[in-house]
């Protein structure tokens, strides 16, 4: 009656570090079944620098925003000992680490990955820290780079859904070296934080595949030409080759292994696995269990990140990219976007509802989206007889059209604001119905449709996109996405799984089909379709370029106000 | 030394009466420079019945808006006394009255004018009471009358720009017949409220030519055909002939003189003259000097009127009546109008502005109206990149159709309130523009447009109007311009004047240009005029039927829902 007594292995643990755009948040994760054991976050110390530069004081241009590369460094000294310390896991279990960062976020380093900032007759120059990724002063940059690269044909330039943006490596990289060629000079990265925080761990540079495809333009193993830059700014010609290429490690291998000096600030193990960088929407895609081809993770918050796999490579109209390996080796992953969701309905709440709506919701316990949710959420669909554009923000995928801007047609003198708010929500799941549309139409067809995010807390939400979308929605569940995606990919590059498929199979967390469509309120909901889709064309397609003009009326009436007050502040006269 | 004792003559004064909706206003005006000297007001004491009938308390269906006639007689027994007392002049220097009314305001009477409410036999029945202009219940006979007109071409139906209104007596008296038909059998006349008051006060019958025309189809000296009607209903066939027809008054004339019985009511000498009865909107005319062809007025309130004189007649598209004699003898009055204007500003107010803003509003003592208007009125125009249109009420001139809906378009993420507050403004102006254009274009050139109504306070607005429409606005000098319209026909039908023109000369108040266009200010409006055109035309003219459709649509999802709760009220199931 004697049974072999179970050999109890050990468990052992990874530690995923998600880089967000306020704070680092650092989790213990078990590899055996991903399950989450404890957190540290820290917040940097410098945030975003947008209107000042810290070191001087100095005020900075419009539209810059700038970070502190030590800020980085400090998450490690402190969120990491904070979530081992959580966890109550002996450190010496920890066999491997994974970050993953915002994007595209670069900075300039010296050949030893010192940060520019860091040499003390650099620290007063603004070019000299990292440009966070909603840095967006290198537009006049990213213009002329798309212009040239229109006029010129280049072939990766579809591959962007035909716009680079000036969140970008090159638009910031151009921007740099015409503003403060100094600095240019002097620097000998052009390193994204994904890759700095990595260096930082292991002592050595290892460019990701994620943000070098996305980001940096590396396409079939090939960066725009020095030819395509020199006409850009003859100075520029040598950026990609000087600054930018470097060897590039797959997503979920290993960059190497965690330094002394790492060690010492982490608590952790000298010498286990540290993984290649990520990006958080990208490394989140295992965690969600969402790597399968036709598997498409939609990120939803301000602004939703769709990102999906496919073994065929193919021109998508309006993606943001396609990039071999960009979200899983081996697959060509596809992104794509929508400038703004959860945005759109924080402007709408701010500056369109009324003072008496958030007193009923304070005297009902109840915040002011889940009030007017539930004031709304049983109308029969069509029952508010609107229909908005989610442009607000611009159209991402598939107009690629920043000017482009809102619009909400079908008021009456009885329509309440839950009605205008429910139309938006609509709006955006008719956006992401285009896109989906347009992916199934180029060939590659979504088959599962999966949440991650802040707004899949509303379940109204995600019953409109299943219902517009026809499709059931999954949701991923775990509360830290990317952190748990950061954990596997360590996982994967300390030799626990094969790879990265096999180790979101076993540590990635979703709920299957959690809504399902109502197929009388799809049939519904089709009408109204109909209608957006019409109107998304007609202002979209260039039916009628009212938007574009309105945004060049908006620009000229500002212009002659600016030139109007520095007259008066000259003493000029009118 | 001595010069002539020079002859006083004795100062005459007549009495305007105005009924509005909730009250009736009297006021003492100076026949020799129409001066303003008292005013006495009385609220009717049944209001307006719109949801129980006051005799029963039986419960009106929806759209249901009565009034009771007694009411309007109270206003003669305590209004007038009260105006005399507070001008302090003498009763026996009255030589004349005039009254104003809205309309189409009809009501059931019998052959010696007795309200059909006040037979003991009809009080508790809803079809016996005056039908309020606002009773929109007989939507459906309306929409019978302007499709067989319309398939039959009925001349006379060009005449009110393709569209007989439900507010009017024709489709009223229809929902009477078919609602009530003992009723409808009783009735012997079906006598307009602005008429009815005025038999009150002489003892005699006589219609005015401004109802009878705008609201009573009485084009060319007839009423529609027998054949016509019958073929709405047999029973309606003698409805224009045996309800409707009579002895036609012109407008300042004298209707009859002031009886034993009204002088004992209003404390007037009895045997005065008495003006025939006018309507709101068209009696201020003269009180504002806007009687010379070319000459539009604009009654600016909740909704906009506009009315103009011309010596041509000919069908301007959209308007909403053209009437000989209609607005003064002699004339082709014109009307035409805006659904919604002071009432989209107060929707978006109520249902579209933080709390923030009203508290701030509070804090600098302004109302809300004045608050936004501050925040917005010094950016310049183009600046909120924004374009709207009026027809969150529908449009009625030039396009004719109810079932358009509003539009907002070009937000952003920075728009702000007062933005959009403002836009909505500038809709509402650029649907002047399209009025006034639309008249120069049938032959009917405006060459001065003239406002009265309460809007006319924000300046900001009218400066609008003044650059939108590249023409200098006049502004009524009188805060009761319909009561002292009144007073002025008070004083022709007296033969204190030759006509109501050199009444309304002598007597009228007209601040002349009040406000002139900037013309970089109309510069820049026309570019965003260009833009509203467009979609005005696109919208509203067939290019896309998304708003008919998307009020279909509501429509059907609010008959899903109450066949359905009628399913749960039956206990039929599902």
């Amino acid at each position: 009656m004697s049974s072999p007594t179970p050999v109890r292995v050990a468990e052992q643990y990874v530690i995923g570090i998600d880089f967000g755009t306020l704070s680092g948040r650092a989790v213990v994760v078990r590899v055996s079944d991903g399950a989450e054991l404890g957190t540290g976050t820290h917040d940097y110390p410098h945030a975003v620098m947008d209107t000042v530069l810290a070191s001087s004081g100095a005020v900075l241009p419009p539209d810059w925003a700038l970070q502190v590369p030590a800020d980085y460094v400090e998450v490690l000294k402190v969120a990491v000992p904070a979530a081992i310390a959580a966890s109550g896991i002996d450190p010496a279990l920890v066999i491997g680490v994974g970050t993953d960062f915002t994007a595209s976020t670069p900075l300039p380093v010296i050949a030893d990955g010192t940060p520019l900032n860091e040499l003390p007759e650099y620290a007063d120059r603004p070019h000299a820290y990292v440009k966070l990724w909603k840095h967006h002063a290198a537009q006049a940059q990213a213009d002329r780079i798309n212009e040239l690269a229109a006029s010129r044909g280049e072939s990766w330039l579809p591959r962007y859904g035909g716009l680079i943006s000036s969140e970008w490596e090159f638009a910031k990289g151009l921007q740099l070296l015409e503003e403060d060629p100094e600095a240019y000079e002097r620097m000998e990265h052009w390193v994204e934080a994904a890759d700095w925080i990595v260096w930082q761990l292991t002592g050595h540079y290892i460019r990701n595949a994620c943000t070098a495809g996305y980001k940096g333009i590396l396409q079939d193993g090939a960066y725009p030409s020095r030819d395509f830059l020199g006409a850009l700014n003859p100075a520029f010609a040598g950026f990609a080759e000087d600054k930018v290429a470097h060897e590039i490690g797959q997503l979920g291998a290993s960059a190497g292994t965690l330094s002394k000096r790492a060690a010492e600030w982490t608590g952790l193990p000298e010498g286990i696995a540290v993984a290649v960088g990520n990006v958080d929407a990208h490394v989140t895609a295992p965690a969600a269990q969402a790597v399968e081809p036709g598997q498409m993770l939609a990120i939803m918050g301000t602004s939703t990140c769709h990102v999906m796999n496919s073994d065929v490579l193919t021109e998508v109209p309006g993606m943001c990219g396609v990039v071999d390996g960009g979200i899983v080796s081996g697959l060509y992953g596809y992104e794509a976007g929508q400038s703004g969701v959860g945005d759109i309905f924080a402007w709408y709440v701010k500056n369109q509802v009324p003072g008496s709506y958030r007193a009923a919701a304070d005297a009902a316990g109840q915040g002011i989206h889940e009030y007017l949710t539930d004031l709304v959420k049983d109308q029969p669909v069509g029952g508010h007889g609107l229909v908005a554009l989610d442009w607000q923000s611009g159209n991402r995928s598939v107009l690629v059209d920043h000017e482009l801007s809102g619009l909400v047609l079908g008021t009456t003198l009885t329509t309440r604001p839950e009605e205008i708010y429910r139309a938006l929500f609509e709006a955006t799941a008719f956006g992401t119905r285009t896109i989906v549309e347009t992916f199934a139409a180029s060939g590659v067809p979504v088959t599962e449709f999966i949440v991650a995010g802040g707004l899949l807390r509303n379940a109204f939400l995600m019953q409109v996109y299943s219902d517009v979308l026809r499709m059931p929605i999954s949701i991923i569940a775990s509360e830290q996405g990317p952190a748990l995606g950061s954990a596997i990919h360590a996982a994967v590059a300390a030799g626990a799984y094969a790879d990265v498929l096999a180790a979101g199979r076993a540590m990635g967390k979703v709920d299957r089909a959690v809504y399902t469509p109502d197929s009388a309120a799809a049939d519904a909901y089709d009408l109204l379709f109909a209608e957006y889709a019409t109107l998304h064309d007609y202002f979209g397609r260039g039916g009628n370029g009212v938007m574009h003009r309105l945004k060049a009326i908006k620009r000229e009436a500002a212009g002659r106000v600016a030139s109007a007050s520095e007259r008066i502040e000259t003493g000029a006269g009118a």
